[in-house]
């Protein structure tokens, strides 16, 4: 049983201001949710309607019905649980060999997926621009597929970072050296750019490595990649060695 | 002005069944309705608020108020413009030395960014299983931004082809052999499975070169790419040389 009230309380939780004046988010799936009942992430409550997740005391649990789960759901096939859960405290930026910085990501989907995609290249750290998309978004917690829970995520005003910052900075554009052909050192800072306009002026004259992936033969007019993707390829040549 | 008749029609175009009884699908955006029409993609009417798409005649396009385009259009902010194609007959399929299959792609983002890397990396044959959704699908052509228009797609028997292609067959899996120290030729058949499940049984017996993309360290648990990201790093391998 959902009261009005939760179901009130979980839905606001699709918009930022609600989940920063109640301090808490919401992750949906068993898988998700595991990953982040092992990470330290406190719960508030759990909504399930089949799935007995025995670790947790009765108190912070209910079972729900299906109808009830749609209500709280953010997704159109909503899966068999949703958890509430604060939002942590920002921990301290980590000061790791390799770090991803995300100038203003706007498409929750593509911070999810670069965050999935740091998780499985071993990037502990990912600097946000304040402009980027909230990474308490439901849209983005389900697309991390559970590397929310393993990969530190810090809003930061990116150029100051990368004015102080020892680390090499690299960046890719249109007209950089070849990635396949760059030497590729196992520290640095990664800039990704914005989905429509790259890597902000403001922000350019900063990147001193700038690197490009080939496009293949000179036919094709596609002009960018997806940035999800382009990250894919530069955190594999980074990685690969 | 649209009338309600054509409203009715764009939006029944959401579906497969009405995209395939009246053969006929949706674009929005000016550069990938642009591309669609360079690439001999036949137009039924375009759209528009603002943009004058000179090459068009008269009475192949309307201008629309803002109002008139949110109700054809499937996106949440629509763009300026939208354009209804009739959908070409299926081409042959294009016998090029490298060949993607995508095994049960469910999703249309997953399919369109897919189609977006197979355009940046040179592929141009694309071959879907039955399953996968629909290439016409309006979220997938948005997300293929304009590559659609340059990338041949058929839907096939994946089994009957992979039986009789001569093609070498490629394939990932957690327990392939480690794609950055592999040899991979300028041709062959790269199978992409579906997002849940992989490969699937009836396919993998075909798949003869198991491939990985390692992951980096131990400590991960990360289960899994996305699919699109595992292609971008896939294709990223077979094409840097």
């Amino acid at each position: 049983m959902v009261s009005k009230n939760q179901i009130k309380l979980i839905t606001s939780l699709q918009q930022k201001k609600y989940r920063i004046a109640n301090k808490l988010f919401f992750a949906e799936g068993v898988k998700g949710i595991q990953e982040l009942l092992e990470s330290n992430f406190e719960l508030e409550h759990l909504y399930s309607t089949a799935y007995d997740f025995e670790e947790i005391s009765a108190d912070r649990k209910s079972i729900v019905t299906e109808n009830d789960l749609k209500k709280i759901s953010a997704l159109a096939t909503p899966n068999s649980c949703v958890a509430v859960f604060k939002i942590p405290t920002e921990k301290p930026i980590l000061e790791t060999d390799l770090i991803v910085a995300l100038d203003s990501i706007r498409d929750p989907g593509n911070l999810g997926t670069i965050l999935r995609l740091c998780d499985w290249f071993g990037i502990t750290q990912v600097l946000c621009s304040k402009e980027t998309v909230d990474v308490y978004n439901p849209k983005v917690v389900q697309a991390t597929m559970g590397s929310i829970a393993r990969v530190n995520v810090n809003y930061v005003d990116l150029k100051e970072f990368l004015l102080k910052t020892k680390l090499p900075i690299f960046g890719t554009f249109m007209d950089g050296d070849n990635i396949y052909k760059s030497a590729l050192p196992q520290h640095g800072l990664i800039v990704m750019g914005n989905e429509a306009n790259g890597i902000s002026a403001e922000l350019e004259n900063l990147v001193k490595n700038r690197l490009t992936i080939p496009r293949y033969g000179n036919l094709q007019k596609t002009e960018s990649l997806n940035v999800a993707t382009a990250t894919a390829i530069v955190l594999s040549e980074f990685r690969r060695g």
